[in-house]
């Protein structure tokens, strides 16, 4: 039973603690960043609501894509009229005690507006020079404004606030949506390694938020019989083990994020499209030869090796085959790289929560918006 | 032994011709539209270089994009800069008995340059009526010099004539590059309908031609362990059982083409960007149905169901496996869908022949330009 006022909610890890609630106003699926951030702001804005989050793993989610995530917030990733969201977004990270102020250097093989050249820009970025070839890449712009987080941990944050607020969060627990409601299976593990059910409840929903990230749009398909036009990509992070110190900007060049992290770099690919329904990962070849990171990806590396030589080097961490290369699937919004977060209502109080690759930006806002809308508030924070 | 001036070359069509060739001046692998054309070119600008083409299957090569391609040339799909090339073409498609000129139909929802009302298109094409939605597609352009063949009778004319003008023909044989020239295995079917290897064979060739279609970036990387940029996407060709005739136009709209054909309609989807490495093609679902095309194309086609009503009925095989659509993979020269065809020296003598989705609006002149550069001809017949 949800908390009442001032009231933390319940929790239940494993199938040894008994389950037995029937009914919620509100039960929120998936325990990555879009769904924590959407029940916090839910118990804020409508406290009234007895409110259930589920997931399938731990808090928060390790298999999404938000454990793996960027964290660069920067203001070029800001699609035109998003920009208030953006920055309630970026001053709401600050909840995070990873997030830190970082610029971000974007490099250009050609002139452009707001450009200076790269040899004036690394006076000013030293730990940079190393990292590019100013002949390949002449042009620099910077972002003062940018920052790094870590997705994973605003995401943990948000789930215990919204425990501590008063939901009750029910881990390890595989959800399908039903005509009234959820139906939740809990899962352990066997002595023999296998992940099975427990046991099985239904629970009553006039509310259901599914914010399962990539697997969202599937679920919401198989389980309502709907059609939608999402889609997802595969994405890697490869680890590029170049110093870093807590000086060295972020870098971006030809699409591709160097992203100071653990004294090294986590390597950032561009997205170019969409995987094809039923894209099973695998790793990619180099002149024959198998490697763990993906053929579309070694061919962005492949591409950038001149004007970022590191790249070309052993500090390059592309395995031997895909389990060597952190990787997670990201939510498309329509099908697109460069689509916004966002929710869609399914009928019959579902709805749809998607972050997609510009949540590090604008993530934290979109699931404010579909609190306040479930919560029937008008206002929102950005004006 | 390449015949001599006015003399046919030979045939090996199975195992049981014995083949006992030791060198040729030029191999070409694969018998598509492509190779097929690149060998008869060659026959005519170089008859004193001995000719050898490969081909894995039959004449023409029956697994490719060539048997299925769309068959549509339209100056609609002419890159700028490649319109002598085009109609080059355009011109000597004209060997092949199934052309005829048929004019091409493209539909818009909104206004633009050389639009007229569709309504209007309409009177003077009244077969197309039925087949759309004036109201959803109110713009309408023609292309009056659009032409519909079957790329796979160009192959076979091509084919059959090379051998006639002296090319030597293999068939049933897989082909690898080998340092000095190509490894040949010739391949038969056991009697539990295995296809394996009954001989094999080493060949000296000074050039070698990849016409291998879209396995042929994959085979030059395997064989030659270099890297290319270039890509593949699987397409498949929907039937659309209503009524056709001879004056029914192409049709056009969002990218997607009704080509008439054989009393109905083949239905010629969009390609939006490449398949991943490694994929597999599988057939998609409708609210939960599986069906034989592929998700993607799916919802191309769902998205037009509006605009072009018969896309919504019955008339519209969509199978219930993948083995119940025709589809084959096509190259994507660079990775790109709007690519013209192209070929590139890969060095020692090979060369990579691609056609790809521009194939029939460009495909004849670019292996034609291959050929006359093997012969060390300067001159065009485009100018």
């Amino acid at each position: 039973m949800t908390g009442g006022p001032g009231q933390a909610g319940q929790v239940w890890a494993h199938v040894g603690q008994p389950f037995g609630e029937r009914e919620y106003d509100v039960v929120v699926l998936g325990a990555g960043r879009m769904g924590t951030a959407c029940a916090l702001y839910l118990r804020r804005l409508a406290p009234h609501l007895r409110l259930l989050l589920v997931e399938r793993g731990g808090l928060p989610n390790e298999e999404g894509a938000t454990i793996l995530a960027p964290g660069v917030w920067t203001r070029l990733d800001v699609p035109p009229g998003r920009e208030a969201e953006a920055q309630w977004t970026h001053a709401n990270l600050f909840g995070d005690p990873t997030a830190k102020p970082l610029p971000l250097l974007r490099l250009h093989p050609e002139e452009g507006p707001g450009r200076v050249p790269t040899r004036q820009m690394l006076a000013r970025f030293p730990e940079a020079a190393s990292l590019l070839d100013p002949d390949a890449l002449p042009w620099a712009e910077v972002d003062e404004d940018a920052s790094t987080y870590r997705p994973g941990a605003v995401a943990l944050a948000c789930g215990q606030a919204a425990v501590r607020e008063g939901a009750d969060l029910l881990l390890n627990t595989h959800a399908h949506l039903t005509p009234g409601g959820v139906r939740l299976d809990r899962l352990t593990v066997t002595n023999t390694h296998e992940i099975v059910t427990h046991e099985t409840h239904e629970v009553r929903a006039g509310i259901v938020i599914v914010a399962m990230g990539a697997e969202g749009p599937a679920a919401a398909e198989q389980d309502l019989g709907i059609h939608t036009a999402h889609g997802r990509a595969y994405r890697q992070f490869p680890r590029l083990n170049t110093p870093s110190d807590g000086w060295t900007p972020v870098l971006r060049a030809g699409g591709l994020t160097l992203r100071p992290q653990h004294g090294g770099f986590t390597v950032v690919p561009p997205l170019h499209h969409r995987d094809p329904s039923g894209y099973v990962p695998q790793g990619g070849r180099l002149t024959g030869v198998p490697v763990g990171v993906r053929r579309e990806t070694l061919e962005d590396l492949t591409r950038l090796m001149d004007a970022l030589p590191p790249l070309a080097t052993g500090a390059l961490e592309i395995g031997r085959s895909l389990a060597d290369v952190p990787g997670a699937w990201v939510a498309l919004p329509g099908g697109q790289v460069d689509a916004p977060p966002r929710h869609e209502a399914l009928g019959d109080g579902r709805h749809l929560l998607l972050g997609g690759p510009l949540a590090d930006t604008l993530g934290l806002a979109v699931a404010y918006d579909l609190a306040a809308r479930v919560a029937g508030v008008e206002e929102r924070p950005w004006g």
